[in-house]
């Protein structure tokens, strides 16, 4: 169908419903885009499902984060157990959660429920070399690509991205820095907790760190200053920007991603529903520099996908706003347009 | 249970969870509100409904609204017959609603499910005299407590009010005035969508409103500028406090009857889930003034208690956290204040 003709009817359905004009907000333009996302008048949401990429990185052997690289792997087993934040948020919303080891520096005991696509023992330290080659840069894409494709085919048309990885604010700020031109001090935060001095430390090492290298690409960014779960996320999100699903956009880490993956398609960010603002201090001015109106604000700063999963309601109720709710017409109510529509 | 031993309780029982300290935000706050609320360390939500009370208001003689006034009982009947934007958020997030005609101008039809609980055809005018008498205002006042006493009987302990009424702005926006003191002027704004002129004209209507009468308590002031379904609110909230119910507050007309029971109960802010700020312009003032943080920022304002029920899968996410979450200590995860239990 004609875009701008879908996008026309798609608004006088909207303004047709038995509210004020605009008066359901945010939920009106969530309306609009899923709409046109599907490309139809009666959008639905289809087997919701989230993906937590996990994985560690050689630069945490610089000291930039509060807690010990070993908490990476006992977070995927606690996943696995099913007692995380993400566990208990998608269970009580109704969406299937995976836990992807793209390259956690551990070996899971086999059978437990994560899905296998270790890239690599964690990627390199970045302070020496660049965090991945160019191969297992484009690997971990890949990799991200096939298992949206695996959600696809279960039907699956609205998919979350979570990560896991003990460091792993450090890559999204330098990915930040470079794409947006912003200083690496802007782009910086205390993750999952570090202040004062060691901040200060945290930034003077990105900042070294963003000085050593010159990546000419955005893959050649990406790997140079990414991480194997980072990586494999930018490939997921092509990926189900090419299937024209639903992209839930996380936190910092998953839109450090999403701005990666609009390096390679602008026109990924029409798919995007951008969930919540972290407290993570880079976050809000990267969602400004991204032009995007997060749904949640609740100072939340935890990963794992925790805030893709919380707003999910939100975007439910979006869609069923658009297919449920009565017309005026319909309900006979007057609306102030037309008023010759007062029953009597 | 002694009130700050089991304060400590909550708050070590989340800060134990596995996550960054602090770091599920706006969720940490409810929990440990949650646990207050119900005294427990488990708190649940249990059988949660939402009351619509419905009146009209004959200040809309002077036209202080772009709809007519036949829109009230028109949306009741839209209400009754489930194709309001309520009923679908509270479809889709399992909310038992109930609407109340606390004094809608118009008889319905018998045997539709509209608990008749009509005090009057509508408020009177109250440019002319006060909206209610004192009588009316308390009988409204009981009335809202009954029901909500029938909705606890129900084992309902999750409560959210939701309004509508052709006009509710102008009485909200004078009580905002008599209980903050702030300007007519700053506690009023567009309602169903009046602009320019007619806002200007809304506003020195109200003014002159403001300063005919001088009521010298809560009740006469809730009498005098009210209207039937906020003095019916005000009772309901009450008695939901009196019940250690959580109180689910909508947008503006809400919050404007929460702060007269404010008046009767300030102890009443410690069971306020604050739902959502509304794009009316006198509600993010109100909102300051009460010191409340609410949860959704969506650009809403539809009223009908919408915002309270598209927020009651974020307050059902912070009970379902402090119950379901492992701690560090279940988890085998390393946490940065007790290195000693990384497992190896």
């Amino acid at each position: 169908m004609d875009e701008q003709l879908l996008k026309e009817q798609l608004q006088r359905k909207i303004d047709l419903k038995t509210k004020p004009h605009g008066a359901l907000g945010q939920f009106e333009d969530l309306a609009l885009q899923i709409g046109m996302i599907q490309q139809t008048l009666s959008p639905r949401i289809s087997e919701p499902a989230l993906l937590v990429f996990a994985a560690d990185h050689g630069v945490t052997e610089e000291g930039v984060s509060l807690y010990p690289k070993e908490v990476t792997w006992q977070m995927v087993l606690n996943f696995v157990s099913g007692g995380a934040a993400i566990n208990v948020f998608c269970r009580k919303n109704g969406i299937r959660l995976k836990v992807v080891d793209a390259g956690v520096d551990y070996d899971f005991p086999p059978g437990i429920p994560v899905i296998p696509a270790k890239i690599r023992y964690g990627s390199r330290n970045m302070r020496l070399e660049p965090a991945m080659t160019f191969a297992e840069c484009e690997q971990a894409m890949l990799k991200g690509a096939e298992l949206v494709r695996a959600e696809a085919d279960l039907g699956c048309n609205t998919l979350g991205f979570g990560e896991m990885g003990i460091g792993n604010t450090s890559p999204s700020s330098l990915l930040m820095h470079c794409f947006t031109g912003l200083s690496v001090a802007e782009c910086t935060g205390s993750g999952t907790g570090v202040q004062g001095e060691g901040l200060k430390r945290k930034i003077a090492l990105l900042e070294e760190i963003s000085l050593k290298y010159h990546p000419a690409t955005p893959l050649e960014t990406l790997a140079t200053f990414g991480g194997l779960e980072i990586a494999m996320m930018v490939g997921a999100m092509l990926e189900a920007y090419r299937r024209r699903m639903i992209l839930l956009i996380d936190g910092f880490i998953a839109s450090a991603a999403l701005l990666t993956a609009c390096q390679f398609e602008p026109g990924i960010m029409q798919n995007c529903v951008f969930c919540h603002t972290s407290q993570e201090q880079g976050h809000e001015k990267l969602l400004r520099y991204l032009g995007a109106e997060p749904l949640l604000h609740m100072r939340m700063r935890l990963g794992e996908g925790t805030g893709a999963a919380a707003a999910l309601p939100l975007v439910e109720l979006a869609v069923a706003f658009l297919n449920e709710m009565a017309s005026f017409e319909e309900a006979g109510v007057a609306n102030k347009d037309t008023p010759d529509q007062i029953m009597s």
